[in-house]
């Protein structure tokens, strides 16, 4: 009888995980960080308070749990796959404009929540600085390729160039259009690649 | 006698009120508004803990006191009494890159300190919500009198021309170029201007 519970327990236990961590982060997104209790999670949950911490540990815990789904989603890894194979800087920042957005759409709320929870805590600065880094080095990779196809107009090596493609794929860009203007998603994509087109093209499309 | 000592004791009243406001804009911009302790203001401004109540009103009466300061900057009224003398669109958005530079060298510590507050804090929420509300209403004016003059390219109306704006020179286009990208205020205000003129002039420079 063990070999059919187990695969069922562990089901169980896979479910009441993901209803724990979608519950903190749909009340992190709405409320804050700090202002969320655990018995509200626990309650959106449907479980008992202790098992939040058993499975979750905690707030930090769980806030930990959120970044580490974003950092290994395999959009982003599968993204830097591509790189190698473009030859034309179009269709790249075409793919820099896509994953962001699609980021973006998976994980944008605990973006948000980290982003505002950073400044006041240390773990959440932590794991922002984490993500940071690994972001900014996703878009470095991109610069780099741009460079070598000789894409980059001239006096913007690839430091400069990361640093255009952070001001509109980095955190602030979308967030500005879609929360602040109340852009759509598609929308905010397709205004940030024509953008970043004539900002960072040696031959921007016509 | 008391005809010369109450100017002093006025002058020593507002040097005073000066101190305990510059400290605690020092302290909530390196420690983060809630982590800054009242008597860490007042050790900082040399005064009694109970000065920085009486004459601050607290944290929050201090976070008050520094957004109306900002609120109440001469530069954006002065900015927007320029406008209807201006018909040179291009003129008009180097107004706008070098105004809000300038508020930015002024009021950036208390923007960013509005910000990180604000989803944790009700009265840095509402303070935030006012700023931005003249603060777009100011862009806003600028889009008008562009359109006025027919400066808008095809597809661009008022609305649409503020969101552009702000997503330049609102909050976050000047921070993500210096605090992230480590660049200057006056390289940022060159690139936000030629970046903007690109996206939003019927005729940008060549």
């Amino acid at each position: 009888m063990s070999t059919r519970t187990s695969p069922r327990r562990a089901d169980y236990a896979a479910l009441t995980r993901q209803a724990i961590i979608d519950a903190a982060r749909t009340l992190f997104a709405e409320r804050g960080f700090f202002r969320t209790k655990i018995d509200e999670i626990a309650e959106l949950a449907n479980v008992a308070p202790g098992t939040v911490y058993a499975v979750g540990g905690g707030k930090q815990g769980l806030l930990g749990i959120m970044v580490d789904e974003w950092a290994s989603a395999p959009l982003l890894k599968e993204s830097l796959e591509r790189l190698p194979a473009l030859r034309d800087c179009h269709e790249i920042l075409a793919l820099v404009a896509s994953a962001s957005r699609q980021v973006r759409e998976d994980h944008g709320a605990v973006m948000r929540i980290l982003l505002n929870a950073a400044p006041h805590d240390d773990t959440a600065a932590q794991g922002l600085r984490e993500s940071t880094e690994r972001y900014r080095g996703t878009l470095a990779a991109v610069a780099e390729r741009m460079h070598e196809l000789g894409g980059l107009p001239d006096g913007v090596d690839i430091r400069r160039a990361t640093d255009i493609l952070w001001f509109y794929f980095g955190y602030s860009g979308y967030f500005t259009l879609t929360d602040d203007n109340g852009w759509s998603l598609p929308e905010a994509e397709q205004w940030l690649l024509a953008r970043c087109e004539q900002a960072l093209l040696l031959r921007p499309a016509s």
